[in-house]
């Protein structure tokens, strides 16, 4: 693309070059879309043994990112993984995608094919089409609003309330890096290219602006019956632990000592001088799965996770309703686990 | 509600008492709800025999409306109903809906069950379910994202892309009206009751505020296999019309003594001295039925029109591509209509 046409306004650019400009990269329509963009809706061939998953995200400027940590690309990105990550956590497949965009006038044809650019990549990673959507200006900020299909076979979705007394509590992947690299990125007078920071900071910067929706482990949670609850983390881990248990109607002991934190994390933290606990804690927008699995199945878990070389930790067990939510920590001490969501750029 | 709840911020209303708050008035889950609002994800029974259809729309405060016109319920109402009338505009059965909105700090408890009460009034008319959603703060503007589920026998999905030369062009009910019920809202300086105007700008108002989405034609026309292209006025018939003939691949000839306007709007204009004719050409925003139908199957629609009491009038013809997109006159003067898309409120 040549600079000027990246510097020209999205609304001097016609409707079907849009359509076209962003489909692509994507993955590309096939026997499923028997209409995708450019119609008044997509009409879509849903497979007949599997049940239909459904969910929106709204993403709005200056609430949950803001431009002078993430780029129009890493917005896309992260924007895509938010939404996987919420088919991941059902234990499903993901497969369309819509997206809506307002954009201020200040945004570029060049800024928005970077926001495409981003969503499509974990998109077309996973096989997801992107089958509809709607483009405005804003008088002012900037909004991404996103839907995202999915299947799943009956009776094996992965809801927040099927957790009981006695489930081993697990999390997938580890716990703060996300939190520890907006934290970097806050500091920062301006943006960098992820490639030119150094560690530990590539690394934790990385795992916030392009984390990875769990796929696999939740379509292997579902389809061996593995886990009887399960959500993603981006809320935080407090938060997001919360609402498994208000769901499911239990209460959790969490072990401080396990909660897996990366040799990065705790370098960065220590450099910094702050104790990493409450990134790993509290930190939001990490996208793991937090995930509860009956005592019985611990040892087909256990086979599987290595099998497939997925990494999950266990890090607590489900307690009784009356015992709330609470936290043993490395000194033996045992407290409330006082949920304090992350509220996402605005913290 | 209490006055002191109606003016409660939503931030300080508990999360599942808002998820019970906004599913009210809506039609109640059924047995496709297999989990509704509150997990990660909604998750759907899909009729086996039938295709899923999926449009996503968005408002944008200043942009699509104004405050100054439009109140919460009018917002929430006029949302409903553009997205109804996508899926009417392919002919097929809508099911569900997602409800994304980012609010503005000025936007209390009160505004927000009403933009609901708004939202689920027509979805309730046509048996559509509130099965997710996101709701944010938001630095600025108020905007709504909107997405809807439906479906339709496969093969029998209306498009755009279906008209050929010769096929005649209808419109459903009235065109006109929500344009001049617009030009009177925004000479007004305050706003008032629709129930409190008089004749004729309580009509056009009402269809402004309130239009209808053209559900049973739309099914009329796809189950019968009637129509072989349609979709509905969101832009203006002008702009709509190049829709059409552009995915069509085809031209139009319009017969302005045709269009089919309401006593109502020929007395408004009068009152206000201006032709109605830009109005029933240009203006947006309509939500009727445009449609084109092979000459064959002329007798069998004006059959099932008259047995269902439904409103729909020629309007002109579909010509070769060529001849490009024309208008004649009641002088007899025919010319190129240029397209004058309607830019919603900032027009």
């Amino acid at each position: 693309m040549s600079p000027s046409r990246r510097q020209a306004f999205v609304s001097e650019i016609g409707e079907f070059q849009l359509i076209r400009a962003l489909t692509h990269g994507f993955s590309p329509p096939d026997a499923r879309t028997l209409i995708g963009m450019g119609d008044d809706a997509a009409i879509l061939a849903h497979p007949s043994s599997t049940h239909l998953v459904v969910s929106t995200d709204l993403l709005v400027e200056n609430v949950h990112f803001s431009k002078k940590t993430s780029s129009f690309f890493d917005l896309g990105y992260k924007a895509a993984v938010a939404n996987l990550s919420d088919i991941a956590a059902m234990g499903a497949t993901p497969t369309f995608i819509l997206v809506a965009v307002a954009l201020p006038s200040y945004v570029r044809y060049g800024d928005w094919k970077d926001l495409y650019r981003g969503l499509s990549i974990p998109c077309k990673a996973h096989g997801v089409q992107l089958v509809g959507g709607d483009t405005s200006g804003s008088p002012s900020s900037f909004f991404v609003a996103i839907t995202i299909l999915g299947q799943v076979e009956p009776g094996r979705a992965l809801t927040r309330g099927g957790a009981h007394e006695g489930d081993i509590i697990y999390v997938s992947g580890s716990v703060g890096n996300s939190a520890a690299g907006l934290a970097y990125l806050k500091h920062k007078t301006s943006r960098e290219k992820i490639s030119n920071l150094r560690q530990p900071m590539k690394f934790l910067v990385r795992r916030h602006l392009q984390p990875t929706p769990r796929l696999t482990l939740g379509r292997l949670l579902s389809s061996r019956r593995l886990a009887s609850a399960a959500l993603d983390l981006s809320d935080g881990l407090s938060g997001d632990i919360e609402h498994l248990c208000q769901q499911s109607r239990v209460g959790a002991l969490i072990q401080a000592a396990s909660l897996p934190m990366t040799p990065h994390l705790i370098e960065y933290a220590s450099q910094v001088r702050v104790d990493p606990l409450p990134w790993a804690l509290h930190g939001g927008e990490e996208y793991e799965l937090l995930f509860t699995v009956p005592p019985k199945k611990q040892h087909r878990l256990k086979m599987a996770l290595k099998q497939l070389r997925i990494s999950a930790t266990a890090i607590g067990v489900i307690t009784s309703r009356r015992s709330g939510i609470q936290i043993t920590h490395q000194d033996g001490r045992t407290q409330k686990l006082a949920s304090q969501s992350y509220v996402h750029f605005s913290e």
